[in-house]
């Protein structure tokens, strides 16, 4: 059955967990144009992800994956600004309109946005390659978000988690794929015995927003960024526009599976693996004890991996290490 | 030359024409996210479109068009919201980094952007078939819009311009593709002589958003909605979502070479050639004086088609024209 845009829209992302009740969403889907009332004293927050099929993501996911990732990727961005989610489009374009698929997928990012009560305004289907924008909207008070300029030499640099997990989820899935099995969705994934297999999927194939951080970073961190590239181009890119340098300590970053897998593969993921969707930020030596007081008082373990230089470029690694600098589109893993 | 992601966009979005500076934009591009004060007192009026080669524009476009086409479809929705255009993001796929395309590309979107001083404030830009999302965004006193409900019977419907020009246009561009005539772009356009042929070719490879209509409306049209899908096919959601229909009168309609083209040939194209970026809107008969003095003293012509009544669905027109209902992205031209 050939379904008709309109009715695919209706069917599949109209449902109460994609369009929760909000003051802010004035107009949602199904006009023109959503209206919005962003709330008075808060700056707009906004940004854009596309996620394609054998790009940035693995066709054979489940659906229910590809639609939760989809919107965790750009939810990470509004993350790493220490912004509150809101609200967020999406511009789907799908070669065929394949009911099972759909269902899977709308409710794979229903999931998520019930999570944090984000809501659907609007979007755009077309017949196309398997691929989609997700962009999302949230809010800060202004002045407040983290940017990627502004750290200072003698700041200390923390990541907020684990490295390379994802990197390490994606090769098991490749493997599961090859050996003709079919990969878990999340409720698999929530059913399974705890192991470091489930782990990496899931790292993989769901990974969260660390919106967690916001109360933990505010008015402490002076810079952040996702480390969605991976860490040596995310954090590259925090230096370069801050006009700094980094010295790392190469013993302090928290590699995954550290004590099982091969040393330079394990590291080599860990700095360039990207799809880990944990933070990279700054945080200047006064506010060093309060923010490691608030982390514990949260139950959250934060990373400090070395310290911003004057001197530009990132210093401390093994030379080899360097030459894993994470991905970029058109130019792929280098 | 492979560029890099980051260069490509240094290169080709950050000309002044596409960063206009405006009091709202806080941060633009080239942060995790860009960030926006809202004017105090306004809706924020966001919609997004999907432009893809092959299916929303002919691949052999020139680059430029296709840069400045994909920024129209987007705001016109705008327009026919009543909003005025203030900034917008871009997801361009790329299947290959062709600076040349890429410069026509950029050059035309940024030549619509400066007529409007819209700015682009972020973006995403990946390896896939070649495809663009371009969201937009305006603001609007809050209740100002015009919605697709809110129709009442009696009330006189309107359009904006002649319809069924985009559809000639696209069919004079696909006869020049098969004579192995390169299709012009805006600057061949302006200086070729004025005719039915350039008129019809610039509707299609130029269409441009009627934000022009926005002081003749304010105010005095209940319903507004824009005819990207054909008259008839975005008349019926502004009927429906209004719980309303129409009687139309065939002589009314401002059919594109009326006096040159086969009839049945013309009325289809009015009717449901689609891409015709006019705006199709319902006003109250008291408001109808106060709304043709306004026109006339801007010059704009506006076209009263019919009525709308309380019985559904649209009337008055021959059936036959009737089964050209307009187009649906998975169901083609019905």
């Amino acid at each position: 059955m050939l379904l008709g845009e309109f009715e695919l829209i209706h069917r599949y992302f109209s449902s109460p967990k994609l369009q929760p009740s909000r003051r802010d969403v004035y107009l949602g889907m199904g006009d023109d144009c959503a209206l919005i009332s962003v709330p008075e004293g808060k700056q707009l927050v906004v940004s854009v992800d596309t996620s394609t099929a054998g790009v940035h993501f693995l066709p054979e996911s489940p659906a229910h994956s590809i639609g939760w990732r989809a919107l965790a990727v750009s939810l990470s961005d509004l993350a790493a600004m220490g912004a509150q989610p809101a609200w967020f489009t999406l511009a789907l374009s799908l070669p065929e309109v394949d009911e099972e698929w759909l269902s899977g997928f709308s409710q794979g990012m229903a999931d998520l946005a019930q999570e944090y009560g984000v809501a659907l305004v609007g979007g755009d289907t077309t017949q196309g390659a398997l691929s989609m924008s997700v962009q999302v909207h949230g809010y800060v008070t202004p002045g407040a978000a983290w940017k990627r300029k502004g750290a200072q030499p003698g700041d200390l640099i923390y990541v907020s988690g684990e490295l390379g997990k994802s990197a390490c989820g994606l090769r098991k899935a490749k493997a599961l794929l090859e050996a003709q099995q079919a990969l878990p969705d999340l409720a698999m994934l929530n059913t399974a015995e705890a192991s470091a297999e489930t782990d990496m999927l899931r790292a993989y194939l769901y990974p969260k927003p660390r919106f967690d951080l916001i109360p933990i970073l505010s008015s402490r961190a002076a810079t952040a960024i996702d480390i969605s590239d991976g860490l040596l181009a995310d954090l590259g890119h925090m230096l370069s526009a801050s006009g700094v340098g980094a010295n790392l300590d190469p013993t302090r970053i928290p590699c995954f599976n550290k004590e099982h897998g091969d040393t330079s593969q394990v590291f080599q993921d860990a700095l360039a693996g990207g799809d880990d969707y944990e933070l990279c930020f700054t945080v200047s030596p006064q506010r060093r004890l309060e923010l490691e007081v608030s982390a514990e008082q949260s139950g959250v373990r934060l990373y400090p991996i070395g310290v911003v230089t004057s001197q530009q470029g990132i210093r401390g690694l093994h030379e080899q290490s360097l030459t894993a600098s994470g991905f970029d589109h058109f130019k792929g893993n280098t």
